[in-house]
């Protein structure tokens, strides 16, 4: 269950503070060029440290290819890919042995395993995404090389909603602002937070360009589910919309219903699905993310022997998760429409005889 | 990719206008009594034409069990359920045959597979739903015996929203509405969305009681992506929330956490869920629908030969698919924790030890 | 755990005695002209009571397509087809109500699942393969639009081998015999068995024609590898060869290798399998069937109680189960080479960017 | 596809020459305590160069577990563990890498993937099947805690047969010969074939002892049909029997079934599984390997631009790969057996209410 995908699968595995993490990439087909110094470029804009909006921890992340890549080619078999960890200091995290962190993952881990790799999180903590990154990055160029594009950015953090989405500028922007204009109140909203040892929530929103229309497998593998799978299974995230989402439900189906001409749809409340399937209009999608867990006020709490404790935590965290988890927003987007793309080859009898001719 | 879960896994076939729906469920272990009445119960509530809030097409969704079942328990092989249409009006759809509807999967449907069964939009039409129903109903009776129950009601209607969340009244409000103080105010805007040809959406807010701790299947198999997937696939969902969804990306860290003291959690902001975990508080989810895409007003479309044309659809809808989709919701919400039931029996090698001893 | 296949997968219920038995088959492209009497014509090879060779139950075995095709044409969802059993007479197997019949799947359902379908031997009965046969007529019929046929035939009864393998007298006998020379004997063996009570065994030997190159998806889903579980799956198999089979391995490597030339293979010791991959020759495959374990000699057993009893079955059963085995033998090997030439799509960049382009 | 089994699953990774090969072990149960040295000394079983009835290429097979493991226990988070690959000869390959070596993936997966890592087979060596002791080891533990043990050795070589199967002698013979008696003439048919620039096949027997009735999920993922699969997956493996295997389909009903006393079965001619499911007899099959493709006497073949040469292979390789396969199949029969363990834990209602109170 460490697995993602049908078709394109990848699975991932290493804790925060062991030896290693890495991911399996399966279903790659051969052929496809892979660039080393982009999966390696991915991984920098996920990487921790890079600025005071991001947890002090500082990892390299730098990535390794170990199989399935010959002469600069997939070969069709599998990508392994390994991240050593190298900034561990789990000493920080000995005075959570035995506590059971508000917000975190603690406290079900240790009652469904009875067991717990307290440090930093072990295979819960988000430093997991790492791996996912990777795996997106190989994902993201076999979709480039068919004409689709995954962008994101940050539209709101802590209630501060963008006014528009420019996803040129997020790429640049150190919180991957998505609107310059409210991109310092989103900011110090951040700092103003991580000042007062607590955290801010954020979202994120995707879209994915270019899509060939007929992506998803209706009616239990549609790309609406699988994406909304993929992106609430991401570290953090409590709802995910697709097109307009909430709004959608309070609007008439006079206005929701996107109308269609020669050209195409004239709007696009649907997010780019229709039926669980794309319709080749831009996929988008919006990721809501809790604050970060990890605060530094007094909480309270119980430890692993159900004794109440008031308990102040340590250690090093983003103060908005929402920052660095929209790299692996478009990762996990990525991995689910290659999937699709693969998927959606045997759909009709005159492809799979024009393909086997 | 018509089968849904891992352990429990159920299948659906059939289309709107064909001759019969129907599912298999594996998975489900032996021995379990299986009340035909109950599951009748369940399809009856769901079943179309019972009120001015839904559909005129009446169907009685006779379910039959056709295997899995002898001498009333089931016996561990797959439980297939047959319901025969019997209120088909093909004609109705005649005049959409070479016309894709706004807001449906005409349009996608057409594009991936080249062929398109029209009559009632076919695979692709909500009353596949009935099908889940009948498996969903197995499910419940599953969950029962080991003291898990899931209720569910609509909270909004057209921005209306519920106030307080009443499961016992939604059980008998024609509308399945959670809050009676708001009922009326979403009955009537309901019937006036009918009554000027158009539809209305509406939010569906599902509880899980009584599961146990450990349910979910890191990292991805995960509780609440599964449950997002489950939900975003059942026909007009446009978003998912678990716990406080949208609000917790606009809470700080302090507010959101929710604190534990010797009797369990001191909140509820999480929705029942840590890590993709259950953590034996309700499981809490909003499920968001669109308005019924089928609406009486002209619309601007195209044809298979993308020749552009004005259309007024007609035929029998719900004008809020909202309301009979909370049963849907209810259903597929019952399949995942049943199916995350069984997995979670090999979590750790005392249960295991326990087992086979 | 009652489907197969990874892409085009089939899942099959219903029990020897219960009301229908039937499949779905998901996966099947859209397209495909869906000839019923040919579905039926294949039922029809397998279905018992043709000859004193098989059991004297007889069952029209009429199928029934329920959803899927629309206008003869399949429409990319799921088709569902169901047989209603009809000639049951369940009152013979009251006497092995609480009694093991020695060879039969009896005794490890019941103490699998702790409660048992006895009538007929419930789910563990080889009735259940005419489901089977008509999700493998589905194949079939993909398989002949790209030019691949799957033949088959009884090559060896109670040890008494096939020295020539013509497939097309196969389908005349009634034995399905390979070899017209020996098959007077074989008939023979079989009825010399069942009229002292007993049974005999025999060998199915099947081979696919036409198989583009490619096939099969290395290293855990490989083609020879899942040939292996279709048959071996089979009720009654005990053995599966590949090719050569048991005689490569008396052999030396010089022998064994076929060896290369431009027009091709120069043999084909390894059945036109390669590392898990089709390599463009004939695939071949033996099956081999234990003697049906339904036989009227007295038996010693044990009831459900663990009494000890000295037992004689009655009923109606096949005096060699491989006969109408092999039709069912097919029917996987078809099933088997559809999946693989669906996953076999994705393989490398050139085929996906012709595909999309 | 290069993933096996369903709730205990593994993932391999890696090529013959290339940086490293592993695996991911995912679903073992917290709490395992695992053993290193354990896993390494399996290894050593299986790893290359031990005497001269062995390919000369030397490996240390040093294995790492970089996850999933926390103070000496298993989390139930996966557990990767790596290979690093020391003594790779690329060399030796370079007048393969336009050549397709009888008997070898070469061809099979030139033409699936457009591109092939000549470099001793790259994927489709055996080498990979390192990797699977190392998932298999950790397999075997689990196994352990539960009694339940598994055992293999050498039948057959070149055609010279055991007379009885002495697993405890296999462990210490050079060649995991079964029986002392035929040994020597077994090493010497290998060492004649060697000397002849051959190579011989071989069979290995292995059993598992302990097993619980009831292992096995019917009718699509039978215990017969999955360990069918685990073998015929392992490389130059031609034959796969259960139990009598192909002797069965020779024996009278009245020869074949084993019949049942208070105590058990009287015999094993099934091989411990009736209908797909375990008896809780010994389960026994034998596995074929053909003889070792890899031979140093000129054979016909064609290059990868279809033109006719006469080759002569050099390198590294063993002369039997039946002795080293059998420590494979005893890990991939670990493997399955564990997945059933797991799968089966959901049969019927009692057990789970157990497991759950």
């Amino acid at each position: 269950m460490n697995s993602f995908g049908e078709k394109l699968r990848f699975s991932t595995f290493g804790e925060s503070h062991g030896k290693a993490l890495g991911c399996l990439v399966d279903g790659i087909p051969a052929g496809l060029k892979i660039d080393e110094d982009y999966i390696q470029s991915e991984l920098d804009r996920r990487k921790p440290g890079k600025s005071e909006f991001e947890t002090a921890r500082k990892e390299a992340d730098k990535v390794e290819i170990l199989s399935g890549v010959f002469e600069g080619l997939s070969t069709g078999t599998p990508i392994a890919m390994i991240i050593y960890n190298t900034n561990q200091k789990s000493k920080d995290y000995t005075n959570i042995k035995d506590v059971f962190r508000p917000g975190h993952a603690d406290f079900t881990y240790f009652h469904k395993y009875g067991i717990r790799d307290y440090r930093g999180g072990g295979r819960s903590s988000a430093r997991e995404t790492a791996a996912r990154v990777a795996a997106g990055a190989i994902a993201k160029l076999m979709l480039s090389e068919l004409g689709i594009s995954i962008e994101s950015g940050i539209s709101e953090v802590n209630g501060i909603k963008a006014e528009k989405f420019d996803y040129v500028y997020a790429k640049e922007s150190i919180i991957y602002a998505l609107d310059k204009g409210v991109e310092e109140a989103q900011k110090e909203a951040i700092l103003k937070a991580k000042n007062e040892h607590d955290s801010v929530g954020g979202v994120s929103r995707v879209v994915v360009k270019g899509a060939p229309v007929g992506l998803g497998e209706p009616l239990y593998y549609k790309l609406d589910g699988v994406l909304a799978d993929a992106m609430m299974g991401i570290n953090a995230v409590k709802a995910v919309e697709i097109g307009d989402g909430v709004l959608s439900a309070r609007a008439l189906g006079s206005q929701n219903n996107d109308e269609i001409r020669e050209g195409g749809f004239e709007s696009n409340h649907a997010g780019g699905i229709l039926g669980g399937i794309s319709n080749g209009e831009d996929i988008v999608m919006n990721v809501y993310f809790k604050p970060t867990p990890s605060i530094f006020k007094e909480q309270h709490t119980v430890t692993t022997q159900n004794r109440e404790v008031d308990f102040s935590l340590k250690g090093r965290h983003d103060p908005c998760v929402a920052v660095r988890g929209t790299v692996v927003c478009e990762s996990m987007a990525a991995l689910v429409i290659g999937d699709m793309i693969l998927l959606n080859m045997g759909s009709n009898m005159e492809g799979i005889t024009k393909y086997y001719n």
